[in-house]
């Protein structure tokens, strides 16, 4: 009975699992998988206390997650404790990985991350992928792929399942690039050009910078916004803890939200679109600077040394985000705003006017704007965490696939 | 351990019960409740293949709820079926109701509406309300209260909980009105105000409306975003059948998304709001006319007779609409857009030139816009049976408190 992984993850929630008895069981094993993951070592004990369990039905959960090599014991805990000596749980860091792969614009990158969270093993090759056709580019990915494998194998980690980030609309089978325009990509199915033998995601690139932000950042509440940059501007909506995908799966797409209703003409068919304002191609427009290679490195560094151009480029752009993020706050009221991807690295320079612009203009309380730790690694961490995620959501899933 | 039902009602979703056996049971009795509900008269035999348990064990909870008063049998199916026959069960008509109240602008009304979803009684006031302190208010409205409940109680009926419609954001406390603009009301806890021995949920019309469309409209579907009017805009976001609430309880200020930055400046303190351009007194400004009380009429009334300034008034309006509506789509990438309230009868002349600028500018898949059937009911309603769906979603917890 092999849940399919791949469906759970990109909504960053568990899978539902059946009112039985069976799915009680399967649930308290992820609970005590979660509850280990997150606040880990605990003697079995405390992960009853923690889950509201009793200590003998936990051990019963344990002894099954330490057979099938998800738990580990670390031996006894030290002396001098009342009573006898427990003996800390620990999440496995050998066992199944999580595969994480990015397509960028101008690069390529593949991680595994083991259930603990660590980085085992990675590859990255630069260079410019736009307008090159799906084939060579995702069979250049599929070498990096076998590569992190065979890496995370040498250390005892098998793949649990594979989740590529792409800068595009991707359709709810989660395999399917509907609309990559920054790559010239339509309606690809990934799947078909990327032969694993274990589950295979692909989902939208700034989704999974939103997941990596409620996963991996530091007090990031469970509602809120992300706004992430490359080429396009992409945005994803998280709401309690959860993605919000959206009918086709294009929830956030706030880079063609109106922000001058009779603004210049954008490819999508609207006009005044964000993109058109605060996009990089824009906004290095605007600055009167040529699109090169490291585009957020160029306007960041003459940002930096003082380039009024760039800095009003820049001013500008963060003015026409706080008018598109005035509507997308009155509409979801989220807890926060957080700045992601290349718009992290260009903060210091949008964030004066587009908080001015968001407080101007926000019916509600005033909605805080923060800047992603993470930056452009989010995407790929996102990738890799939400199969890691997937198997703590259903250890029993996995454990029969081992 | 009697759950609080308020709680519960304005998200649209069932509360969490924990994962222990008597949580289990509780969910069961939902599902029990919700399937015959839904689908009855049933037998058990085919309630038990609908939620996938046993005979057996949906026989021992169908008794308890029919021992609670919730279920009733209605006696033995036609003969000349193979087998014992069966005996049909079904939603009680008597016992616990849902009584639903609505503040607006120019109008009080409550109504009670049994488990079946039968409105049972119901009372309305006209009169002006605007400027009016809340104590007057809603010392009449809890007359009404009483009136219906008394007619209900003669009915058989008791009230299970009282939820109220207001227009204006409510804190997510669910009794305090932090804002109602077109009342003069801020800050107030309605709570202390009307004093009654069931449980009291305050909430946005909006969100009860949507709520109303989800419930009781034909194929509606469970991701769409219900926009209304009264005087302001209000809107509310459902994601896969439940309401989206926002962090401050907010959510779905459409009202207020900019869709002329540079335009008239809007008591909210941002500028070109679409409330400035869409909301009743907008429209009645731009079409020449004094508002009076019956607003929606008159205008209907006028652009039914051919007037051509308030056509095109209403034409405008919804051209600001169909501006507002792309950025939401965008973000949300909802089913469907659902006209409500007021703009449903305002319909067949806001449509034409909102559903154009949607498409010309929505760069996802078209997204298709309906007009609600339950028009100005829709919030009394969504009030009413928010009560009702949390007797079905928690049985036990009301069946405690009969």
């Amino acid at each position: 009975m092999t849940a399919p992984l791949h469906e759970a993850h990109p909504t960053g929630g568990g899978r539902a699992l059946p009112n039985t008895q069976q799915g009680m069981r399967r649930r308290n094993l992820a609970k005590v998988m979660h509850t280990v993951s997150a606040e880990g070592p605990l003697s079995r004990a405390a992960v009853a206390s923690r889950i509201g369990l009793t200590r003998a039905a936990v051990s019963t959960l344990v002894d099954e997650l330490i057979r099938s090599g998800l738990l580990e014991e670390l031996g006894p805990e030290r002396p001098g404790r009342v009573g006898r000596p427990g003996s800390a749980l620990a999440v496995s860091g050998r066992g199944p990985a999580g595969i994480g792969a990015e397509v960028g614009v101008d690069h390529l990158a593949v991680c595994a991350v083991d259930l603990r969270g660590e980085v085992r093993s990675r590859a990255v090759r630069h260079g410019a992928n736009r307008g090159r056709d799906p084939e060579p580019v995702i069979e250049e990915l599929g070498e990096l792929v076998r590569q992190v494998v065979a890496e995370a194998e040498r250390e005892g980690l098998w793949p649990a399942g594979l989740a590529v980030a792409v800068p595009g609309l991707v359709a709810r089978d989660a395999r399917t690039v509907v609309r990559a325009p920054n790559l010239h990509w339509r309606d690809r199915d990934l799947g078909d050009l990327l032969p694993v033998d274990f589950p295979l995601t692909v989902g939208n690139e700034a989704n999974f910078g939103a997941l990596a932000e409620l996963w991996l950042g530091e007090g990031t509440p469970r509602d809120f916004l992300h706004v992430s940059a490359e080429i396009g501007i992409g945005a994803a909506v998280v709401v309690d803890g959860g993605l919000l995908r959206g009918t086709h799966g294009f929830a956030g797409e706030l880079g063609h939200v109106p922000v001058q209703p009779d603004g210049p003409g954008c490819p999508c068919g609207g006009r005044g679109c964000l993109e058109q304002y605060a996009g990089e191609e824009a906004v290095l427009r605007a600055a009167g600077l040529e699109p090169g290679e490291d585009r957020v490195g160029l306007l960041a560094g003459r940002a930096a040394e003082g380039d009024e151009d760039v800095r009003r480029a820049l001013r500008d752009a963060g003015t026409a985000l706080g008018i598109a993020l005035t509507g997308a706050v009155n509409l979801l009221d989220p807890q926060s705003v957080v700045l992601g991807g290349a718009l992290a690295g260009l903060a210091p320079w949008l964030l004066p006017s587009l908080e001015a612009e968001l407080d101007r203009r926000t019916a509600g309380p005033a909605c805080p704007v923060s800047v992603s730790r993470l930056g452009p690694e989010g995407p790929l961490l996102g990738a890799a965490h939400s199969v890691v995620r997937g198997v703590l959501d259903d250890p029993v899933a996995v454990a029969e696939r081992a």
